[in-house]
């Protein structure tokens, strides 16, 4: 089946924005074995997209476009489908009551557009953002509006589109894939424990980095559902039996949503110290939905001062080896454990950068200490990056040592 | 000056790359005032290549071909263009010497047919590789061939095709522009406000919606450089005029990092309480490098007991009044006040969602106190969208009343 997909958005031709949409679609598109013959990237002009559309050949069965549905005024993708189509607008009745319940009876005429489908048109529903998605039929093609905004787009590819596909569009060959995801392992000595199995087609396995995780997503082609599962569960044990140490879940599994199963499922309370990671840990945490059942408090000592005066840090282990050292981390969590009574205290100290480093403490030192249930550990690592960078790194390293020590225990 | 830019890669049809070069030459074009018609993106396919280029419309003066310059059997864009041309190769000396010297005189027909140009075309010599750029003269069009490795095009680019393009090709036309940024009012109402300015051509005005900011680009054409600046600041005034309550900065301005501008050059030292956020405020501040000098501590009192133990709210006001109220507001950002001593402290308590919504507090419902030196004010908002959107809403209504108090102040 042959696609054709047309990005709309002056910002793209400007270079104001990266179009990782392209790379997120154009591997959906791969994996479900839709050809993609030609993308193509026009502003946010009425003749412009309308010409784009008029050069899509014959024997493409799927145009998808992307970006323009917003409620502004240069937001002109429907617009121009549908008087390409000569089509016109109907309203997606769920998504004018969601507008409404938001901005009230007097929303504008700005809020309604993002209402408005092409006639005749399947919406699907957004989930993430305002502006739905939807499907129409014409000319033997199956022309799709998708949102620009990155977050929307992924939730409306995976809970409407994709779904939509495999059931409406696509033939016979089915395709079934999973992820396993590592962490706490280097990209290259991940791949090299599994250099085999990556070499090989059918399953096939491909390397992702995300955030400092690995991710190795295995995909199946062929006819009989039960029997890709089944090459993919076998080449998932091959993976995880190689890589046992660094494994920590699969497809939706993220460690924070892991650890918080982990926590709540043991009934164990959690309170945190932060000084370089700045509140990232405890933003993390409680990103997570129910967050509360385990997640008691955090301290984010920036200055000395909070050190000492909520931590009970003394001055003379910062003046002897400074905020940056194991003594501080230790006393840090010492100081949450006792002033809490949680079943795990964790402390954070070190140097994020890009300032503040020497030679003896370098930018991306970090100590980070864990007392649980009166024990109490330390570990020192040097991570790299921007500050950001760092500071992501920390926590997922955190969140990976808080797993497998509840693993074990 | 019009452009038309074709990229060529399988790779990028499957999602396997990220196609970081768009933004890279966009961005660099519209800084030359070129302006980029449309981009187009085929698979490594002689005849789509050259159906590619039968479609640029005649007016357009630059065709700029990235990737598919190396020495594989899929390398087939020079090849391509020559076909469409009716020209011929030739080789480019200097390239040609080089790979002789790295590979000696038996090199191979891959490495060789790297060397070749369009016959009549000016090669642009590749310092970070091998492959050679090119331009060629047809049909009143130049034609540019660059490599795709990002390293190569971007050396390429700045030490020899920008300064060729302005020294050969670009006219007198020239591009200005800037933008504005604003927080704390919804799109569709600040375009109703300058829907006149949005209309108008030149300059051009484009609005973007940003994590719950909206930025506008004014954009002036023409050939008079302090002329064109003249008129962006003409309509600037006019929109921030009009827009004057929520205008914050401009081009590569955040609100945090001013709002970090405004505490550090006050010198003000300020405290965080809080409990819906999670984290997400004092994170935001401390991403900033530097942020030590004015971000003292942060208190995430997730738990009741938390904010009764660490700020002194009262267990009556809770009993009363419940954890998401104006009162519990107040007595957390009082407690912070009180024992940090700073010059603000803020608080936040409030229902993130997904769970935990009543028909009197609906899920999305915050209070925000305020303390600046001896002066409390709470606020109170109920923001739209899922955990983390509410998280974030907060966090950026809270950075733009901080903006807001100390512009007064």
């Amino acid at each position: 089946m042959k696609g054709y997909m047309i990005f709309t958005g002056t910002e793209l031709l400007l270079g104001k924005t990266l179009n990782t949409n392209s790379q997120l679609l154009t591997s959906i598109f791969a994996e479900l074995g839709i050809d993609i013959y030609k993308i193509v990237t026009v502003g946010d002009n009425t003749s412009r997209i309308i010409s784009a559309l008029k050069e899509v050949p014959k024997d493409v069965e799927i145009v998808f476009l992307n970006g323009g549905l917003g409620p502004t005024e240069d937001d002109l993708t429907k617009e121009a489908l549908i008087e390409y189509l000569g089509s016109k607008t109907v309203y997606d009745q769920l998504t004018l009551d969601k507008i409404i319940k938001r901005v009230g009876e007097k929303a504008l005429p700005g809020d309604m557009k993002v209402a408005e489908i092409p006639e005749g048109a399947i919406a699907f529903y957004n989930d993430a953002g305002v502006a739905p998605g939807s499907v129409v039929m014409s000319n033997g093609k199956h022309y799709f509006l998708t949102p620009g905004p990155p977050e929307e787009l992924c939730v409306l590819m995976k809970n409407k589109i994709i779904p939509y596909l495999k059931e409406n569009m696509l033939g016979k060959e089915k395709i079934y894939s999973k992820i396993l995801k590592f962490a706490g392992i280097g990209e290259s000595k991940a791949e090299d424990k599994i250099r085999d199995l990556i070499r090989a087609n059918n399953p096939s396995v491909a390397p992702t980095i995300k955030d400092g995780e690995i991710h190795f997503r295995i995909t199946a082609k062929g006819e009989n559902k039960l029997e890709l599962e089944d090459m993919v569960i076998q080449v998932s044990k091959k993976i995880i039996e190689r890589l046992e140490d660094y494994y920590f879940g699969e497809d939706d599994e993220s460690l924070e949503s892991l650890v918080a199963g982990q926590l709540t499922a043991k009934g164990l309370k959690i309170a945190v110290a932060e000084s370089c990671t700045g509140g990232l840990l405890s933003n993390t945490f409680t990103n997570i939905p129910g967050s509360s059942e385990f997640f008691d408090r955090a301290y984010i000592t920036y200055s000395n001062r909070a050190k000492i005066e909520e931590l009970s840090v003394s001055t003379s282990t910062l003046e002897q080896y400074g905020a940056v050292s194991e003594n501080t981390a230790i006393e840090m969590a010492e100081g949450v454990f006792k002033k809490t009574n949680v079943d795990l205290a964790i402390s954070i100290t070190g140097i994020a950068g890009p300032a503040g480093g020497t030679i003896d403490k370098p930018v991306g030192l970090v100590y980070i200490a864990f007392k649980y249930k009166e024990q109490i550990s330390v570990v020192t690592r040097i991570f790299s990056g921007s500050r950001l960078e760092i500071k992501n790194k920390v926590v997922k390293f955190i969140l990976f040592e808080i797993f497998r020590k509840l693993k074990e225990d």
